[in-house]
């Protein structure tokens, strides 16, 4: 389903009742009902809710297998929740709240025409929004407090820039004392060890929005901040693919048992 | 003088020795020696960083008056050290280091045909940059120390977009305790009050880099976010004029005992 | 007026009524009534149309003195008709059709939000559009015609490029036998003498849509192919200010005997 | 070999000598002698130019099975060439010279840093370029001539758009004396029929760059301008893949007897 959240509720309640496997690009099933009805408005089928898993496979493979109902991810949870998973996974990030700024193709603002993808109103700028707070803000820091097994905060500030696809996710990770930038390659390493989805980069590279655009690709880096305490946690996706339906789908073949990059693997960049 | 550091120095060194006053938009005289050669190389005429004085003329316009040595700040430092003044100022700022994430247009490489500048490799992408350290860095935590009065760190993590003219910084200021949304916005009333190229946009506003572009204007937020302890202080400037030529003659006009704005005041934006 | 075209000639009325003076932006008072009416519909009140005047001050300057009625020139009429006036004022254009093919910012298609104008539909693209006809052949035909003293045929392509401002116009005009380079540079000479918004290039150079954007300025170059009998004529004008609002304000300077550039001659590009 | 016409020529001399088949994708092989050195220089090697043979498999396709040495056309030739060839074989074009004016995106500068593909000079501005004369034209007449039996004179004249990837052409071919739109539309179904990388596309549709980007596709139109006696054949292609390497690949395939398609069909855009 790709409807508006509420709307894809409803009829996923419909579908589920008739037997029919759902997975949903909404927000209706991402969160549980206390936090989705603070974020978003009252759920109309919560009795689905603890049945509903996130469909980030790399972090939820084991509970994609056989999954009925699969909530796909948002688009700037997936960047930020991958890009720095590896850390809150490995106790690597301390208390303090995580900072994630993000730069986001206009596809993130739909195919609607609005005053505000209007190309004279997009081209040759670049600005923030939503800087008082954005709905995806609590889905981040839920993705992290899981993987923490403690409450994470998270400032997530987006922002708008002139391009097509893609998301760039520039986090800053506050650092418990005495972490190595060895133990943070370690943990990324083991993060994407036997993904096919998910690439490393060596030292020096960054991620690329135009390298991942058209794929399901991630890339990925970290750079070890020491005088700061922090790492800079880097991640590139499409929203389009990866941040949405490609994400959706990778969900979907681990939940049917299927190769995991059927109808993904092939994709490939055009870059020029 | 608009030459790279160190060719800046030479030059400016014989031009003070006769008596010439001289307005170096390069680095050469931004830094005492012990961080110039920190952060640059050997410093040719180091007697002569005593005398200059630091062409921020929001900041420093006292000093400016009759200098005859003026150092343009770097266009980032503008950008971040206005964003933030006053915060750091009003001791508004915790000891936790400051995030600078910056966003650039194109016309922050500089002129020369590079394959980095390539309009193929620009458009429709972006991308972090210099993650492990930026020569600029420093420049902004020094500036940040004088106004706290204390060491204050920096992270400073500039992205390329695919813009000609702009810096957007966003930044996250760390707050000591109790600091309310109301001692913020006092902090930046404060600093902008008869400031002609200063402006606070109302509350739910961002700054915008194509409504400064062309111009000296330059234009600044702030988001409190008490949840994280933080404040989102934003700015937006055009790195070609504000960024370097334009604040130049700012700080110019001030030394010279002029009206500050001459040559700057009629500049206005082309925005479609 | 700026209204669409029908609505204003509606208001036009009243006001001409009242004893107002009206400059109109639409093509309600570009055309006569039955070439009106054949391109867009119903004229509302014909009575006015022998009495307004085409607002193009260059080719109109003696009509507009004291003009109560300007008919503000359409945004590829005026590009076209300064592009190639010369040829046909000199009567160095043949009896074949003019080829105009023209290259419009995203501007030109207004600020209303539509599907047409949204980032993603305009951004690393190039399209023809109205190929099958464009409601502006007829009144740059119109133009032409009445400075050939005779009917000239046009064939007119409107292509929408990624760019915001600006409106590039390449024109094939089919020569008489034996017109020379010489003839055809001096006829455009004897078109620019002592206008301060027309330029004619050096040999060499082009039209660049950029370096007119936010100006009132038009360039122009013409070169020679007389193996084609051809002279390709090119102009680049800023469709938001020569081609429609500065156009419209040089033609009332003249209207009331103000300076020509009152309002317009400060304007100057913010080229990167 | 993709490298520079005379380059590549000495090199395609050593290799067919010693027995190998080369595919070139300079203009070493393009032309016949006496045209290729008034259009470029001397040739080091006439003697293979009789075996050369045209890359462009719809036109071509006879010549190239097991041919040895292959041209592989310039990027503005193909467009043009497909875009009207359906005009000229059906001997519909008069004597009137062809207009073909091109579109371009910045690819077809090519990779190398200069100044003209510095983004900040071509962002949000398009242009003309070498209207005197540009080295397609002679290849895209000696095409046209080939297909009508008798010399055709060609206007070209290229220009620069703010995009990655793509050629669009618009051509305005002037036709013999009673040439119906449906004759038209007829010679270019017959073009397009059972070509796999043709397209003509529905009446009232216009090919787009963004389209065919990453593609070997080409798409088709025609608009019958009766008043004008012109016909507007319009084309659009990805100059780095149908424009260079795909069309390569494809004359190859037909060479080797290989299936057309091979390491092209796969090829899908990436249109957001």
């Amino acid at each position: 389903l790709g409807l508006p959240h509420g709307t894809s509720a409803r009829l996923a309640d419909q579908l589920l009742e008739r037997g029919v496997g759902v997975v949903d690009l909404s927000a209706s099933f991402r969160l549980d009902r206390e936090l989705y009805e603070a974020t978003y408005d009252e759920h109309p089928c919560p009795h689905h809710l603890s049945g509903a898993v996130y469909g980030l496979a790399e972090l939820h493979r084991e509970q994609l297998r056989g999954a009925r109902l699969i909530a796909g991810p948002g688009c700037f949870p997936t960047g930020v929740t991958l890009a720095v998973a590896a850390a809150y996974r490995a106790g690597l990030a301390s208390a303090a709240p995580l900072i994630a700024d993000c730069k986001t193709g206009v596809t993130g603002a739909g195919v609607k025409a609005s005053l505000g993808t209007h190309f004279c109103n997009v081209a040759d700028r670049v600005m923030p929004y939503k800087v008082e707070g954005h709905r995806h803000a609590p889905e981040i820091a839920r993705n992290l407090s899981d993987l923490a097994g403690r409450a994470v905060r998270v400032r997530f500030t987006p922002h708008l820039v002139p391009v097509r696809r893609g998301i760039l996710s520039t986090c800053y990770v506050p650092l418990v004392d005495g972490v190595s930038r060895a133990a943070l390659r370690d943990a990324l390493s083991a993060l994407v060890e036997g993904e096919r989805f998910l690439e490393l980069l060596p030292p020096g590279r960054q991620p690329d929005t135009a390298r991942v655009a058209g794929t399901n690709r991630v890339e990925l880096q970290v750079v070890h901040d020491p005088a700061n305490g922090l790492a800079v946690m880097t991640s590139a996706i499409d929203n389009l693919c990866r941040g949405s339906s490609g994400g959706a789908l990778q969900a979907l073949n681990v939940a049917l048992g299927l190769d995991e990059g059927a109808g993904l693997s092939q994709l490939t960049p055009t870059l020029p």
